[in-house]
């Protein structure tokens, strides 16, 4: 049973298609995992071999290419006809002198589309410069393109059935963040916080399972100075605190969590700090509205924690979704910063990470809403905001 | 604390630095995250931004570049002086009119390699095709050259204290595999059984704490034919079995180990493919000693499933070692398989990984070893080599 319905991966397409066709674009190669997934709903650890989802504008279905012992495993994960599933064999495997390339080459031209306007994604993982410069020299009668982002901004605006999975993946935010409040005390190993904390999202809640989150930071003391740490086989300390960066997983679909937990009573500086962050999140979560721009909810949260002495110099968030382990869950287009003039429209989702790292030091708080369709952001979690203390 | 000595890490790099001269290389742009982590230390979620470790074949120490929210995070966890930890400003975050490419190459300027003989890696993910490309027209007088596995090549040979560490992720493994083998259950929810192997992996042992897995795979039913496929929120159920796929860590140094697990009596074809399977492995295992082969060990294999009527179409294995999630525990480097020429020595690491995948079932049985100083492999797991048979 596929997470979505075929009607909502051809609809997916369909928007697709109008975008390749504004760019000038007939066939497109996606080997970006979120945007292969978005599109076919291939789902399989195997993004460090050369994998597409090919899409030709004229055609209704995409097709899979990959390694033949992957072309099982996208039997049971697209909604594609089991011809449009394509393997290439073991020998371009492990081996420098052969490229994979050279069979989308002889898939390209066999399918008449060697000619063709192609958009590739330049700036993704999943997409390695040897791949297009072997495409270039093998098909020299195609036009090659950038399509960076292009399903990415089709991927940004959440179907109702996104919507959906978001929702339940909001209830295992705030079953795993729970769980994390509750593991992290004096003389605990931060490692085996971490794994109950891995177990809670996994296992997720008795009606919806979770699945392998796209990463958990949690770096204690010192180290809470620092985004993107995990965290040590050391001992959480009484009068340490503790940022916690987590996601809940439905189908590929992330809701991002963030608190910060203090052991024992915490320097004035660091309440100060929560209680300006959280007025600037409220204030942000009430300008976050459909029609007004990314950049313009950003000024509102500066505005607000500037007003109390703070600043932060990094994007206050970004456009989230499918997440792969080691791939981000975000989506990889709108940000809450200066100079981003996005506009807002219904059913936009984003992760607002109030990370404020200072020297030595540092708080982190976030929640993900759902742009609506007039009114305040809402948002997925409802975990208390503050800052936990314990003894 | 860092898992290694500085002198550990100028050994790697003064082995780096002779490959760099044979292949004419006067800098390296070192991308891979794996590689980045076993050159300086770097160990942190943030390999979805433009980030680099730097060699230059005359300084001592390589240059740690990337985002200025990540400069904190390098501090604890690289080995190198301060002053070798550079942060590219935010501004380059998140607009797709500015590429951090901008900042590489004034670096690079700055410090007057732009003349440079320089290698990077065009076959790995974290070097994108529009990263090289910005670099060649930004940096005019820079030759650029492939230097794909370079750093991987040096990586296939373990030293004692990385020997070591996967000796201690072997235990860790060993916890984990007797996790899952209890864990699975008729009536268990696939996820909640791999949120209890994710939390043994991660705990570790009282000794040795674990660390996040690259992954793990669990195809059960009909799904056990496709490699790389996880789990459903789907129940065990009997007269099916499980193919296990895990790896215990330390210090990011995997030891990949699988099996299978059958709920009920199994077909008798399973414990027929199972039997053939073990004595393959145990031919493999003898026939892996230094001085041979990849594809002699390889050979041995396929020579001895052949006598039962078997033959595996895909690798048998390769070269195990760092890894991080998403981003495989491969070093990319030599594999078992035919045509791989690489002679085996002592301290080369490979996780055997005999999966046998065959239409609509399937079955696995791997190990991680050590290749000896002399006599046959040694691997990291004491597991027992069986079929699991659970009611």
């Amino acid at each position: 049973v596929l997470p979505f319905e075929r009607s909502e991966y051809l609809d997916r397409i369909a928007k697709i298609k109008r975008r390749m066709e504004a760019a000038g674009l007939e066939l497109l190669l996606i080997g970006d995992p979120a945007n292969m997934y978005y599109v076919s709903g291939y789902n399989a650890l195997s993004y460090y071999v050369p994998q597409y989802v090919i899409l030709a504008i004229d055609e209704e279905e995409p097709i899979w290419v990959g390694r033949e012992q992957d072309a099982a495993g996208a039997k049971y994960t697209v909604f594609m006809d089991r011809a449009n599933i394509i393997g290439y064999p073991e020998h371009y495997i492990g081996d420098p002198d052969r490229h994979a390339s050279e069979f989308f080459a002889d898939l390209l031209r066999e399918r008449g589309w060697d000619g063709r306007v192609i958009g590739i994604e330049y700036e993704t993982h999943g997409v390695t410069y040897g791949t297009v410069v072997q495409l270039q020299q093998r098909l020299p009668n195609a036009t090659f393109q950038d399509s960076n982002a292009l399903v990415n901004w089709v991927r940004t605006v959440k179907s109702p059935q996104e919507i959906e999975y978001m929702r339940q993946a909001g209830l295992i935010s705030d079953h795993g963040m729970r769980v994390a409040v509750e593991a992290i005390q004096p003389g605990v190993r931060q490692s085996d916080a971490a794994a109950e904390i891995y177990a809670a999202l996994m296992r997720g809640t008795p009606e919806y399972a979770g699945e392998v989150p796209e990463g958990l930071m949690m770096p204690t003391g010192e180290r809470a100075s620092a985004s993107h740490l995990l965290w040590t086989e050391e001992p959480f300390v009484r009068g340490e605190s503790t940022n916690i960066e987590l996601g809940g997983v439905r189908h590929r679909y992330h809701v991002g969590l963030s608190r910060t937990v203090a052991l024992g009573e915490p320097p004035a500086r660091l309440q100060d700090l929560q209680d300006a962050t959280l007025e600037g999140m409220e204030a942000a979560l009430d300008a976050a509205r459909a029609g007004t721009t990314c950049e313009a909810v950003e000024a509102v949260y500066q505005r607000t924690i500037g007003k109390h002495g703070y600043a932060k110099p990094s994007r206050i968030g970004y456009s989230i979704g499918i997440g792969y382990p080691g791939m981000d869950w975000n989506d990889f287009t709108a940000s809450l910063k200066p100079g981003d003039t996005t506009v807002l429209e219904p059913n936009m989702t984003f992760h607002l990470m109030l990370g404020m790292w200072m020297e030595g030091w540092g708080l982190v708080l976030s929640e993900t809403f759902r742009v609506t369709e007039s009114g305040p952001a809402e948002t997925f979690s409802s975990f208390e905001r503050k800052l936990f203390v314990k003894p």
